[in-house]
């Protein structure tokens, strides 16, 4: 699988912030993708603190071993910051004052009419050899020993128009010859990872030379495919067969879609198709089906409205239940789901509704219904159909499983 | 900062997922908070893919650096697990069978009605001197030349399990003498991230023997501070002074909580203090505000019900909106979110409400009302507050912003 013209890569992130786990270490996840998607890959990510030895060890650690260096942080003005004196220290250059670059900073500073001070002295000072990229933040480029080095300020969103502004451009322009890389990943419903696992481990990636990961989501398993081949025609018509053979394997009608394709998305061009309206009434959900289904664009061309029926009054006045039915089975149960459901249709004069209620905990579990019990229904002018769940976990997971299940019986509801 | 005393770690995660930036490396970014939690810092994290040889190399880096080591991954059955193959040839030591391991497995495996097979023979087989840990799991512990070296699965929540119930107990058992450590997080509410930098870099933090970093997260800016010394009481005071400074420097009506204490937790005990009832009105948020205050356990107590009211239809029947007053200013300005968020109050029978109307993109926008702008209002008997936004970013951004926005609205209205 790996190509021995193959391009490897260190990323080396500055921040005590990451290792003192206040933060993720977002950034490393989004330099590693957009790499991949470009045919390059990572050997190794490091994640050192604001400590100028082991930054310049680390990074001769990284130039020695691979054809590229992306270092990500530590490029601000405070006494933290202390990539560049790293970088003086480990590839034996001095720090000087970029002529360009100061000119630009102090028609900047006194366009904002602030005095030029320690920091812009700091700021202006670059590795001799480096090139400034992205003019109006931190960062620029360093070729040590042939070895392209990127360094971009930690910042996520100035990082993020770095990469795709320059970093990979010039990644691409650099190394032309590198085998083609085409990666996929498919979004399966009802399926449980275990299940995968033993049925995936049939599959003989070796023999098809492909990458196969999978990844357990809520109520949802992602199937990563990847395939490498100096040839791109090659490596689609792999990845192709490969999707193919796992497709059989799964069951073709439990993929909803591919990674772009959440099952909101899936369900609006049901919708859309059929030109259907939608509506949602919600207890334990709270409004989490209504914000899923809401957040793909151009979702005012089939979803109508949303009731968030937390109280009982709610319920009767918005949705028309009647007491007696409350009173009869209890706010949390299957005659209310449907009822939630017939009566958002109903009051949205729409095709098909979503009802859910449920105990999301961590109190109000009982014996007979406990935390984790969700009753919903999905009703149509031709059909109704109603499902208990039990689900585990805190408060949070058990109403983001519970949105997730709603969406499949939502989308099998809508599944020709 | 630094103190002598203080223990250093080492975090290697195995894994190429995470190099192909298939998922995050949440397993560090839980490793280094919960040792962050106890007192220990890590130096550095590295994140290496399944090759035996750069396995081996950065395990001796971690050994000859640190204090003590955790390893992640790495550690199943098939052919790309190199953990063990590692530790081997890193430490020269051979792989043996652990004969109470083995027993184990096999037992298991006959329960199941399963034959012992090539995995379960690779499982069974640990370096020499290894103590298992975690006998339902992959996992043990190994010392080497005086440093202790943990070794954990990839599996989240068998890594999780193992840190809460072994490695965090052991460490603390081995180095009971280290610094006490305590950390506070502040969450500020309207301020901005470069105003937060300025006026904190007023606050001597070297002179305080804090750690003080900020973070900025939507709309809101987390303040962090650390605070190390020998002796607990002394930390906890050091923190509280440098709370009381960090609060005068930025003001502290500006904060409203601490890291535990998102706003729709804030809001829920100023509404049950107040013995106030809710109601939302949605319109771009779709959902997302009702979601954010059902969230919190108890809600029931306070947050009646929630309309998403998408169409216009909705907004006239569900809020008895006006359709003079939709055509006369627009879904989407100032009239229409004060007429929800009255219309909500009324409709709910509470005491406050929120109505918010605006366009998330990325269709939509007009020279007039550009993507972005978002209309919010929150009603009581008494008064009437509406603000317009302008806010920057794709769907999702404008979304999370808006009903950030909304809660700090909310927030402050109940404010006294």
């Amino acid at each position: 699988m790996n190509s021995s013209r193959e391009v490897l890569g260190s990323l080396l992130t500055i921040g005590d912030e990451i290792l003192q786990g206040d933060i993720p270490n977002g950034n490393a996840h989004h330099i590693a993708a957009e790499l991949r998607e470009k045919g390059f890959r990572l050997q190794h990510i490091f994640t050192v603190g604001d400590r100028e030895e082991e930054i310049a060890e680390m990074l001769l650690h990284c130039t020695n071993r691979s054809h590229f260096v992306i270092v990500s942080g530590g490029l601000g003005p405070t006494e933290d910051d202390r990539t560049n004196a790293a970088v003086s220290r480990a590839f034996g250059v001095p720090l000087i004052h970029d002529s360009v670059y100061v000119k630009w900073l102090k028609d900047e500073l006194a366009d904002r009419g602030r005095p030029w001070t320690e920091e812009a002295e700091k700021l202006s000072e670059l590795p001799q050899g480096a090139l400034k990229i992205g003019q109006e933040m931190a960062g620029y480029f360093l070729e040590q020993e042939n070895v392209p080095c990127y360094f971009l300020p930690g910042v996520p969103h100035e990082m993020k128009y770095l990469m795709a502004r320059f970093v990979l451009a010039d990644l691409e322009k650099r190394f032309p010859q590198r085998p083609h890389y085409v990666k996929r990943v498919l979004r399966f419903q009802d399926v449980f990872e275990s299940e995968i696992g033993h049925r995936l481990k049939q599959v003989d990636v070796e023999a098809w030379n492909l990458e196969v990961g999978y990844y357990p989501q809520l109520r949802e398993v992602w199937v990563a495919l990847g395939a490498t081949a100096d040839d791109p025609g090659e490596a689609r018509m792999r990845l192709a067969e490969g999707e193919m053979v796992v497709l059989e394997r799964l069951g073709r009608e439990k993929m909803s879609g591919y990674k772009d394709d959440p099952l909101e998305k899936v369900v609006g061009r049901q919708l859309l198709q059929k030109s259907w309206k939608m509506a949602v009434a919600e207890s334990c959900t709270g409004g989490l089906v209504a914000q899923r289904i809401t957040s793909v664009s151009g979702a005012s061309r089939y979803f109508d409205r949303g009731f968030v029926t937390y109280s009982n009054e709610a319920k009767m006045a918005l949705l028309g239940l009647p007491q007696e039915l409350l009173q009869a089975h209890g706010a949390v149960s299957g005659p209310v789901a449907q009822a939630m459901a017939q009566g958002a249709m109903e009051k949205a004069r729409v095709e098909i509704a979503l009802g859910i209620t449920g105990i999301a905990g961590p109190t109000g579990g009982s014996r007979d219904k406990p935390v984790g019990t969700v009753y919903m229904a999905c009703a149509t002018a031709h059909d109704s159909r109603v499902e208990k769940h039990q689900f585990h976990g805190d408060r949070e997971t058990i109403r983001q499983v519970a949105g997730q299940a709603a969406l499949q019986l939502l989308w099998r509801s809508l599944c020709p």
